[in-house]
């Protein structure tokens, strides 16, 4: 059963990432980075902290701050160092198994590893990995990193996290904890974000600015793509260990997983998305009394929106941030009520106006369809629809949980088509030019794209080794029972 | 430890109740209309059903999506009649003990019975009853009026509920279940809101409209003060069986409590509070170039500001929604952090801008002084705070959980002095006619004030014959555990 | 699902009370207590202590050892007194509401009770009390004392009790806790035994002698049949306030209930059994090779009869102790395993001999075929059954939990049919004049009989007001929830 | 803290394992197997069954019939083949990476693994393969047979198991199941018990006959010292593969670790018990009244030291059976009641008799010091400790916890002062020779002993190569987590 808070029909990152040194309360600090990332993760969070002699773990379901909740849990992960991870994981029993940060004890000392994204060649090193002896606890790519190390030759673990992540393709903005640093490292293209900040004599790495202003941290820079800073007793020291390659940051980044609050590559999100907003509103202009957004993400779009069309923003439909782990399977007496556990119309604002209805992107269409549809039964005269990302039509294999092709609606319609289906009177997407001019660009650059936008064109920046592969009947391996 | 998604620095709601009557899945409809009303009361929930032979009962701590969301729950609660209670309650081992619905199996059948409001005599009629051998189970001032019932001379239980009503003061929205019939009053004064809705060929009482909503119910109407509406096999019924009173509605429902999708007493919540937002800037206007609201609250009495002031509206505070029950007891080093779990400035909108920063009330000041020097830590220029409420003075006896008046900012100081004591340019808060004017009323009138707005007056519309006695140290009758 | 450590083919004594007075530990001493009076109830226990001020209770499903274990939990029932109570229990979600002690807070101080037994008139106790406004909480006939105690006109609460036990019928060692003293009190028949102690300046009252040895307390002598006694800071105060019958105590107490080292009435019980075991030997001699007992219960009297004929004694059937609360609902191709889960042939002993099997009663059969099976398939030549008890032909309705008549084997069938029904060469039950011998008498006086022997010969020494009546629909009041 | 139910003062066996192949109900069945030999660790089990296609793993902290009593577990259980194990473990947050089956998936199939004994070069191992890259999830001995296993270059997986257990020392019965069989394997000297039995077309393989009882198997032979016997679809086939060693198997087991009913190498272990007592009997002879078990262990050498004696035996200790996972931490008050939980003695049948109490063994001698005590607080004129095996000198690294040498009782001090500490009138052992003699031996033969003795005597049958070593500050590695 999906949790009722994680929205059915969006795409889901799957993790965030957070990494502090130098602090006497690490792991606190890690409890309060990684809640300021549980949008990148809602299903389970881990922590790995250490005292300069031993390292310690704590892994749960649910919220962080449901799971780490508890004082006696945080006084047990002593230590200066921690590093921490949100995930958006597959259920089931044995789904702890999978919880990051993974920890080894090897004989060259011992390291934790959390990663944000998706490694394209994981099930190939696997394979290698196992004919050679390996034996796997986990289904994430993470452990393949985790091996990679233990069997590399080099003696440094930090040369060995070198030598591992040479092997990887794909997509992976990475946090490892050693016996005397704490590291970060961006893939070479830079697809995931991760930042560096500083709070007094301590060093802080996160997924997202929001993570260090939670601490009162401040924002020191984004890491480069390629780049690997290990924050250890001397300071932070960076290495450009890959071969270089042209950046390509998720763009879905600004559109809808990132925090409006946070900055990414010296971007403000909120500022980009009222930006992709204003675009909509010059590319697909509607005649409208109101411009409602789809709360909560649709808001900074729809305020842009009105702002430049000058058609008020009204909050004509309220969202009920109460909800649960999971809701009643409904009987079929009210199965259809559907959306309204979470969204309500606001008959009194709605009632005989035409309304803009400003949402972040389109993946199947339920949502859309429904929220169109009770629009209008609050007494909408018009909805028109307008989406703040171009049609999504390919998945991302970087670290997103897309639906395949096959389910994507506008990898099937037309946007008149998709219009119709939905039941709105409009329907319009922004372009993806003016998806870039939004985040600061003339425009996209055919040749050279300045994102990875694979979602919206197709256009892969990397092989994708594993995609065509299947994973068949291999099972996990039990050394250790997580039940 | 305060549950982490209530406010510490709000009022808070003591209760919603719910009741379905002619419906095949009575129990799914009242965890729907409950989880609607959520925000009256996240501490527990209870849920009593009738299916024609047996009262089923069902309580759990906790948020209605987590407590209810097993089928098999709720396939327990059989039958065709329900009624629900959300609660904000007292935290505590026993705190079972005091979740509604209350249930008692009478000779004259079996009733029923959760309640809105608080009753203003409830330890004087506790103590007779004692006297007269009643036991007492639990501390809530329901039981109160289940022993009344049990001891009441008349031979329908119907009776039995108006003669034990007549005999209690205060504040009490109430519902009822009994044999045949599904019951909704409202006190003589109508202090706390009752709506009646239809779905079908079964009818809904609740709290307020959007959990008539989420249901697809249609709104029939509002229940009349001192008015007992009876729903049974053969329709609804109305009664008007005490001495009636002038209307006295609460008006801080329509300025914090009640959802603003809500329509109570005949008026939108939303819309009223617009309209609060644009008195404000006639009555409080500030030169400033950003109007930002502290969510989510604040938001449409900001919109309101801004549409009437023409300063453009912005989202410069983003909320975490992601809280959980408790939260980590933060060790002396993050201590400060405090308001950020749930909020953080955006900087890229705030930066060197003039703030009119708008909240709906002020209890401690405690939130909002963290809210301004957030603000300004985040690079607001001037922050001028504008409170969509008059200065709350008194405290609530009616169903309201307010700290004591020593404890309420406004008691204490003059308007120019909380300003500076919150650390804002400039602080204003709405007039009391202004509030009834957005409320759509001429102004306050002073004779016959058109509500209870004793929180703001002092003029407290009942006798409050509890509140100075003392509660000693009487301990609760364990006849049943609930552990 | 009956849990696994009750014999599904004894019959089961529904209580055992324990209570402490002039303790500093009065919580943990119960405790302790209630471990040594497990075998009296398994399903749940409660503690209710009282330190002065306030009453405070623990009520827990399942062993004293595993409710009881957490020392927060011991160190929140502060006080100098404390009553408990093991219970054996009907199943079912709400099980928690009838688990004693139950508590009383009155307008004349605060009331615990819990007792051993059962009241014959319970029934119509308790429609009178509902007639009068009184809300019942559970279903044990322990809440009818307890509003007994409520609307008793009496002022001080002693006195109110002694009112409410005038009233009752039935079996009753009940034990009770108030303001200022420790009360214990046996019916008029004494049926069901109470036992008085010392330690140190401390005070006990017990169901079993074997409940003071845990403690290193000193026996002080056995509670009379109708006598009260009150332990308060003065010492040990008796009264007599009924009227007086002939002592009638339970016979069965010797044959099964109590523990073999405890001592009743002024007579051990293991060495009753033992010459029980004697008796059988001298009235149904057997030729065989060796003496078995059923293990647990059959030992004491398997010794005697050994010691008796001179055949030797051996453990050739072996009981395996790890069971745990249920176990698993078998498939159909193990289910025909039954017994072997808790008893297992020595075949090494058994193979090729003639052997008297010594079990303590027989009620429905079939644990008896089960045994004599398995003792045959471990290669015994003969099996001749010896039962320790005569026939068990009649229900009893004074706390103990037997099947109703037609269930009853020896109710059914002759000796004869049921030794062939059973599978053993020769069956034979001790005689109820040997019964009687064993207990120290020189036979059953047939006018004046010296135990209650109700189940061996229908003889009730009470009305049975509440035997024919039915409890009907009645529900339970749900004033305070168990959940 | 020590779960009640472990005798403090007792060594304890660390395992139990079970097989079956060919059955549709395998996972039933191990159920049941290992309640039988639950007495041979109470801590944990696992289970792993296998359908022909997929591995499922159920481990659980606690007793079997707790663990697994919930008939869903046994349902996913599914398939013809399973393995299970009961273990005595430490305790802590992690336990349950330690509980076994172990399972691993490699490239030439699945394996899992369970056993009982110890290795005793598993660190020697470990390191090795740790600095192959291998990484380690539990502290178990058994990992490392694991890891081996993985590393082998064998192609069947059964010769990859020869091969890796060609590399341990010391005391391993183990059972295995692959992909098409199950595979139970006994050390060369065959330390461990290891029984095959047949049920119908199924093969079950126990470390003690009383686990074919309970399920009805006929027992067929005990493995050889160093057989490999292989259970798949074509039968039972049994391999050699190890160099031949004399026969050690452990004498303890029929002193106290087997279960009474249980046959072990051939020999009946109530019948050799009982023959201890005879010898003690014999040995050192006590005038007395009573010859009284310490229960439940010393029973059957009480009766055969009664029987040889001719003084009567009687059951003058009762045992509470009635104990949990833990039990209070007593407070000071309280402490010294000690072992009166479980045992209390029976005045009526000691008081002013001479006695002989008979016992399995001393350890620490905690326990006899307030057995002895005990004894004599129930009046008992004299007490004479008779033990049924020799003293207990030399710590145990064959899968037993005994204590450090330093903490054995018989290490440290002569018989005589031994008694005079223990506060017995006299205390005797039954010599070397009388036991080899009881358990059929003519006496123990001096250069080649027939059974492993060196708890006894301290000459070990293997080398101990980590008996020195130090584990140091190794930590595990998380790849998974257990919570």
């Amino acid at each position: 059963m999906t949790p009722a808070f994680l929205d059915d029909d969006k795409p889901r990152e799957e993790c965030g990432v957070f990494a502090v040194h130098g602090h006497p309360d690490a792991a606190a600090h890690a409890v309060l980075g990684l809640h300021a990332l549980q949008h990148r993760g809602q299903e389970a969070a881990g922590i790995v902290a250490f005292d300069g002699r031993q390292f310690r773990s704590r892994k749960a379901t649910g919220l962080v701050a449901d799971g780490f909740n508890d004082p006696h849990v945080l006084a047990e992960l002593k230590g200066h160092a921690a590093i921490g991870h949100v995930r958006y994981a597959t259920t089931g029993a044995s789904m702890l198994r999978n919880v990051q940060p993974l920890f080894a004890d090897l004989v060259a000392g011992g390291i934790a590893i959390a990663h944000n994204g998706n490694l394209t060649n994981a099930l190939n090193l696997r394979r290698s990995l196992a004919a050679r002896g390996a034996l796997f606890q986990s289904t994430t790519d993470t452990e393949v990193v985790v091996h990679l190390v233990a069997h590399s030759k080099a003696r440094a673990i930090r040369d060995r996290l070198v030598e591992a992540l040479d092997q990887v393709e794909g997509a992976w903005s990475l946090v490892a904890l050693v016996d005397d640093a704490v590291i970060g490292v961006r893939d070479p293209l830079g697809v995931r974000p991760l930042v560096l900040g500083r709070l007094g004599d301590a060093h802080v790495l996160a997924s997202e600015t929001c993570a260090l202003d939670i601490l009162g941290a401040e924002f020191v820079r984004d890491l480069d793509p390629g780049e690997m800073v290990i924050v250890d007793g001397d300071g932070v020291h960076s290495r450009r260990p890959f071969r270089p390659k042209r950046r390509r940051f998720c763009v879905f980044e600004y559109v809808y997983f990132a925090r409006p609050d946070s900055r990414l590559d010296g971007k403000g999100v909120y500022e980009i998305r009222k930006r992709i907003g204003e675009e909509l509103a010059r590319e697909a202009p509607a005649g409208a009394d109101l411009v409602v957004p789809v709360p909560d993400s649709g808001v900074p779009a729809a305020i842009g929106f009105a702002q430049a069309s000058g058609i008020p923003f009204e909050l004509g439909i309220i969202r009920n941030h109460y909800v649960g782990r999971t809701f009643i399977e409904p009987t079929d007496s009210i199965r259809h009520l559907g959306v309204r556990l979470k969204h309500n119309a606001n008959r009194a604002s709605l009632e005989g106006r035409r309304v803009v209805l400003v949402d972040d992107s389109i993946v199947r269409g339920t949502t859309s369809t429904k929220i169109v549809s009770m629009v209008r039964q609050a007494g909408a005269r018009e909805v028109h629809l307008r989406i703040a990302s171009p049609p999504t039509v390919h998945p991302c294999f970087y670290g997103v949980d897309t639906p395949e092709r096959a389910k994507l609606l506008a990898a099937l319609h037309s946007v008149e088509e998709m219009g119709r289906l939905i039941g709105a009177d409009s329907l319009a997407f922004v372009s993806i030019d003016g998806l870039y001019r939004a985040a600061g660009e003339g425009g996209r650059d055919g040749e050279h794209p300045q994102y990875c936008d694979a979602c919206f064109t197709g256009d892969y920046p990397t092989r994708l080794l594993d995609a065509d592969a299947n994973e068949g009947d291999a099972q996990l391996t039990l050394l250790a029972e997580a039940d």
